[in-house]
């Protein structure tokens, strides 16, 4: 058959040549036909106990991969596991299949199929990426319980045993869970976006993979051999002789180069000139904290505490928050954990918080706005961190601040909440840091009084980008304007940078732009602080700055700062890192 | 009866007294119940000249209201009606009606009713308040076509001979184009928003108006005496002798006011040390110009030249654009009228645009984006503009710039455009100036380098704070951080001027801050050379600019710019204010 090339959405860069490996699951939409169950209570009794048992099964198979996950990837993973697992507790959802078994009469099969349908039909309506998601998980546990029902084993995915890229429509998070990224090199699928499950676990396991092919998957047999270019979202189905041999070389050099940054990613983070530079880790699970002083994070700039609560059928309450808290604490054993307040709305919707629908939620009721709205989810959050600084290096940081009557009024909820610790003789560090992210523009157009205040600033370049350029990142028709190298918002980060110096506080920042070797050199030179990025990011920030010279990238700095457009600024950045042999 | 006292949204203030007069309208929804029509083709020829005839006298109305409007009231009422009478015109309205008369053997009344909930409900649908108003257009002609079938005259409203306040359910457009302001003195409705036509008709014709009132107005009978406070939007229904005495003091206090401000209107724009303040108007259509020059506007700051295509069914052509264009720098005569190129997308959709729908439209594709993205819309614009700079003091201006490269290439078609004009002989004004809006941040943190290239700036404060505090200003639940005396904002507004002024430009302000007598002294203090506003504030700023010393200004300036809270910053004006014997 001819080759065929494939253009999706690359995902989770590298090069991987391997046969094709078709893989089908079974749909909560694959049931069979209506049906009514033969009259008598026994009938409907054997129906239950059936249905029962599915869900034992199913609980028991969600527990062992949850158990699995935080142990040998320590990643999302496991909270997504464990947030479906409570799922299948969920009074909204199982007890309702029961409920018609008894007044539809109809088989387990029938109820599973229907209170799926229904429950992901209401997350499919929303707009936001984030429902659509969770209508995935609703679909994933019920084709669990379906295949449950049937008595079959799924383990189609752990049954792999050479290396293969798989080829499906979507895999389920639990699917995802399985793949052994030995065997696994990588993933194409026909649905999907950027900030899919699927994206997000295969660059965390390190799969190359290509979401949103379409209908074009239909066109690879099993076994095919399949080139996939995880970066430029392209695959070669069938190539030939000439296109197999560059990506096996390609491929080849890609794992000389893992290999290589596994080793800088070890060691401390030292410039050429013997600075050394504070390098640590954005988190969303206390178990990634574990797995991020592995991978030689020097610390957690960024504790995204709102994963807790996304994950959870209710708001979790102040004894989970702490363990979780404490945990990550613990695991970075005196290095300093940044724990953020939960930052909530915008795209990240809490079905149990019943927020408004927004025509803009990204310039609307989010993160602290909604803390200081709601004061007593805010204290408890608090009270929890409080208490977790017993336990290691805590430092707290509010998101969204956009002007000093949030951040006081913040402040005095945070001392409120010790004034409350205090008396009822709970443990916690006295002296703990305070700071605020800068994402906001006034927030850094208003540096210079913030910097007073506060202890630190964290910039979180992903928002800042987005309100500064008006450009919402998340759009493909207006995401040619979102860049971190535009010249405004380099001035902004500049005057943050520099107003926390001139109090004697520090800057991090914890945004995309900190874990980019071509904006390194530039950060370096513009003096910031601490750099926080994904764990996998750290071994090739290191390389970078183990090749850069802190006045030379002073200089730098300088110059580019008078550039005016985002494309002068880069040209500028590569010319440097030619000039030091360090090229992309 | 016992006194009723209502709560709804005030959009247009001014306290006023008088009975009530209610108005209950024909809805498309009231039609007659489904029937079919006898058999023969020669009842559906008779129902389809019944539809046709209705059409006709419903295009009569429209066309006479549309002249008086033009005529009288010179404000966006005559683009509206205009609009309406277009949608009869429309391929997708009224051919559909004759289709389901044909078609579905129905009734003309049923035909309307259909298709009028067909097209409203898509509109309704849709989350911007813009097309939801867009439905209330259609269900109003619908009412006006199921009248005319009826034969009955809608003159309701143009009937009224005594002072009221007149209570609905709401009101369409052409039933506000009806209303006399010296007899309906104030308005109450049941349904309705800040932003809709209702409310910015009822500004524009000085009716205090209470919106959104809800069942609460059920208990109002007619002619019951009712005080209506269109600033608080609080009303007395059947007031005690106390409480009506006391709205007759302040409607009577009000007229005082306003007959005053209107000799302040008329006269030059002076401080109290005889500096000449630049006092322009914000206007949506041609027709407002003139109104605008008759109430002492030294030009026209900002056209919105996107109304013109909002109320049109297709993109008007370059012939349609220039004669509004033109007529617009003719009634300025010579004084100087800003053209801005259309700034649609956001919360201003164009259907026939066919424009994505987004998750956040204020941070999507709009304005400059969609002008660079459709050269060949943005190039007919420019044309129309340009061959109007011929007959007046014309400039243009770009909405939305976030960076250098967008202004160049803005520039660059405006450059071809003209070498086009020059080919083909075409007079323009070859020295135009060009200048952008300032309301994205990165424009204004960049003013320095954009004051090199442009010719001037223009603050737009509403979508600049917007941006600036990453607050939707139309969202409830955040508006309490929308503030334009927010410090950051302040210090951006005071970095633009001074960048324009270093390179020997000048900066105007057409967004609502401008109109607001709180912000004039702050302002003339900044040394902002242009001040843009809807025509009926420039009574109430000329006042407070003559009470105002330059000198005095600036270091009120000085001061409230090292101030750290929106809340300092109003008490410092508010003091500086009651100084000078000059309090709201």
């Amino acid at each position: 058959m001819d080759t065929l090339y494939l253009q999706g959405i690359g995902v989770s860069e590298g090069v991987r040549i391997a046969p094709a490996f078709i893989h089908r699951r079974k749909e909560a939409g694959g049931a069979p036909a209506p049906a009514e169950l033969p009259g008598g209570p026994e009938a409907i009794r054997a129906e239950l106990s059936r249905l029962g048992e599915a869900k034992r099964r199913c609980a028991l198979q969600l527990e062992e991969l949850a158990a699995k996950a935080a142990e040998t990837l320590g990643e999302d993973q496991a909270g997504i596991v464990t947030g479906q697992r409570r799922l299948l507790d969920d009074p909204a959802f199982y007890p309702k299949m029961e409920a018609w078994v008894q007044e539809k009469r109809v088989p387990a099969e029938q109820a599973v199929a229907g209170i799926v349908e229904q429950v992901a039909g209401v997350f499919e309506a929303m707009s936001s990426d984030y429902m659509k998601e969770r209508a995935a998980d609703i679909r994933d546990i019920g084709g669990r319980l379906l295949n449950a029902l049937a008595a079959k084993e799924d383990r189609g995915l752990s049954a792999i045993t050479e290396r293969v890229i798989l080829v499906a429509d979507d895999l389920a998070p639990s699917d995802t869970i399985q793949l052994d990224p030995e065997r696994v090199v990588g993933l194409i699928t026909r649905a999907g976006g950027a900030t899919s499950h699927t994206a997000i676990l295969a660059r965390s396991l390190g799969i190359a993979a290509v979401v949103g092919a379409g209908s074009a998957i239909d066109g690879i047999a099993d076994g095919d051999l399949i080139a996939v270019d995880g970066a430029a979202g392209r695959c070669i189905v069938r190539p030939s002789e000439a296109e197999a041999e560059q990506s096996r070389l390609r491929m080849e050099e890609g794992e000389r180069e893992r290999a290589a940054l596994a080793r800088y990613a070890a060691r401390p983070a030292v410039t050429a000139d013997g600075t050394r530079v504070e390098l640590a880790a954005n988190i969303g699970t206390a178990a990634e904290a574990k797995a991020a002083a592995a991978q030689g994070a020097g610390g957690v700039g960024l504790f995204r505490t709102e994963f807790l609560f996304m994950n959870a059928p209710a708001m979790p309450g102040e004894e989970e928050q702490f363990r979780a808290y404490r945990e990550a604490a613990a695991a970075m054993d005196g290095r300093p954990v940044i724990i953020r307040t939960m930052d909530i709305g915008g795209d990240k919707a809490l079905p149990y918080l019943d927020l408004p629908r927004e025509d803009n939620p990204f310039l609307g009721y989010r993160a602290i706005r909604i803390g200081l709205g709601r004061q007593d989810l805010l204290k408890v959050q608090l009270r929890a961190v409080l208490r977790a600084s017993a336990f290691g290096n805590v430092k707290v940081m509010f998101p969204m601040i956009s002007g000093l009557q949030e951040w006081r009024e913040a402040k005095g909820v945070l001392e409120e909440t010790k004034e409350e610790l205090r008396r009822s003789g709970a443990a916690f560090d006295e002296r703990i840091e305070a700071g605020i992210m800068v994402e906001v523009p006034s927030a850094a157009v208003m540096a210079g009084a913030f910097a007073r205040e506060v202890d630190f600033f964290s910039i979180g370049t992903n928002d800042l980008v987005q309100y500064t350029l008006a450009v919402d990142r998340m759009n493909d028709k207006v995401a040619y304007l979102y860049d971190y190298f535009h010249p405004a918002v380099l001035q902004l980060i500049r005057q943050v940078i520099e107003a926390s110096h001139r109090a004697g506080k520090w800057t991090g920042m914890c945004g995309g732009m900190a874990g980019d070797p071509l904006a390194a050199p530039l950060l370096l030179g513009l003096g910031l602080d601490e750099w926080s990025m994904e764990a996998g990011r750290l071994g090739v920030i290191k390389k970078e700055l183990s090749a850069l010279d802190r006045e030379a990238c002073r200089s730098l700095a300088d110059s580019v700062l008078t550039l005016d457009t985002p494309h002068a600024v880069r040209q500028a950045i590569e010319e440097f890192r030619r000039a030091i042999g360090h090229s992309l």
